[in-house]
């Protein structure tokens, strides 16, 4: 593990850190932001989850992230949306291999060899960051926006005890019924539907709601709404199952990281309440 | 003038422009932020200049200044960095030519042709902010980043009754007297060093100091303070002439975004208590 990079942000810490992943079996980066309250003992912990084709960068730059986190008294922790480098296969399309990982693991070839997000984030990247960060293991939460929103639900529900606490920025909350979830699961999980269940948050929710309140924004001018998004099924599947949640349409966004830090501090003021209380 | 894109943030709109430039003689882009308080009448407005390679979307992505903006009932515009294109002059480095246009009017061939960012921001753009926006115009300021600080610095000097107010981020403070400077100044202005004073803050605020109080933040690890930055001639300079500033060293800090977002919120206060006192 390296610290590439270390940048001072609202009073904390931005560091990038490279490693060679066990799981992904190449080398990753991603970013980590220590509050400045980090220097006093261990800080509650959200992971943020970007969507497709991004790197930690883009919501570290233009999320204002550390902002909230500094003023939430926050460790933020940004993984990278899939492996990456020579070797790792890709495809032409922005919404399928490198840069989309859809926070799984990949069950069929050429994917299976490197594409495992899911146990990457939970696992190998949990253990490292417990060890090397003062984070206060027992209050982490996940957050993230579109596909890193899918991930944050999906993570949360088969991990309650791990992330207590969830939100998303226009989450694709019904992957197996839009073009991007068809699109990745048939190539990553297979072309048989039934295996894609584990990762569809509106199927998850309906097996293991959480106890947590999970908190959605979803901007009303959002370009991906109605063909990819799908947050009504989610909705009607929470409300059956009896799953805590907050959707909120927000009249005239987009899908922007205008959109995403608007509401960022709002996101981080939530899980500062349900974790403290 | 076109209305290319048009992106709610944090309650209100940024707006990016093109429009055909007869000052620059090109088409031109720029992005305006009209606050949520933009619909109830004429806001103050605060003109935003970026450093070099920067466009509008560097500070209005990683900047936090729409948020600040919103904070404090403040209109945002900001200019590209140089006429772009097809025909316009450039040059291999970074620091000349197109994303280089510091603020001033041209003299020399090949650049003198398009090369006049000073009376475009001055003239042309400001002419067409407020017959376009409902902005008041007896309340604006500038500000900006690196090149942009000297741009903030000496367009506030020289114009002091439009700028009626000045703060910069980290910058080039006595450009004649740094390789960035003098490398600029030499192509665009030429070899006569008389000629230069006219686009240096250093010279320009011991010969017309302002009734503005200047808010300077610099951070202390600044990869270009040294060498390029030069807050200490600006310094002295404006405490010999009796400009009252104020300049923060601040610890740790580098020159990048991370640096400017942290800080955005206070410069547009002190914008908002200069302009309101």
């Amino acid at each position: 593990m390296k610290t590439v990079q270390t940048i001072k942000s609202h009073g904390g810490q931005v560091r990038v850190i490279e490693h060679d992943s066990e799981t992904l079996g190449v080398p990753m980066q991603f970013a980590a932001y220590l509050p400045p309250q980090a220097e006093k003992g261990p800080v509650p912990c959200l992971w943020y989850l970007s969507g497709l084709t991004c790197t930690w960068a883009n919501v570290m730059e233009k999320g204002e992230i550390t902002r909230a986190a500094a003023g939430h008294g926050f460790a933020i922790v940004a993984p990278d949306t899939s492996p990456r480098g020579e070797g790792v296969p890709d495809d032409e399309g922005y919404d399928l291999g490198q840069g989309a990982g859809f926070y799984l693991t990949a069950t069929q070839a050429p994917w299976s060899k490197h594409y495992r997000m899911d146990s990457y984030i939970t696992d190998e990247l949990q253990t490292l960051v417990t060890d090397s960060f003062p984070v206060a293991e027992a209050r982490q939460g996940i957050f993230g926006h579109s596909m890193g929103g899918h991930g944050a639900l999906t993570l949360h529900l088969k991990n309650p005890d791990l992330y207590k606490t969830c939100s998303a920025f226009a989450p694709i909350s019904a992957p197996s019924q839009c073009p991007w979830g068809e699109k990745a699961f048939t190539a990553y999980l297979g072309s048989d539907r039934a295996r894609w269940a584990d990762y569809d948050a509106a199927i998850l929710v309906g097996r293991q709601p959480s106890q947590a309140h999970i908190l959605i924004d979803q901007g009303t001018d959002d370009q991906f709404l109605a063909e990819q998004l799908l947050h009504g099924i989610f909705e009607d599947a929470a409300r059956t199952a009896g799953q805590a949640y907050t959707l909120r349409r927000q009249p005239g966004y987009d899908h922007s990281y205008y959109f995403i830090s608007t509401f960022m501090d709002d996101h981080v003021r939530h899980h500062r309440q349900e974790l403290f209380a």
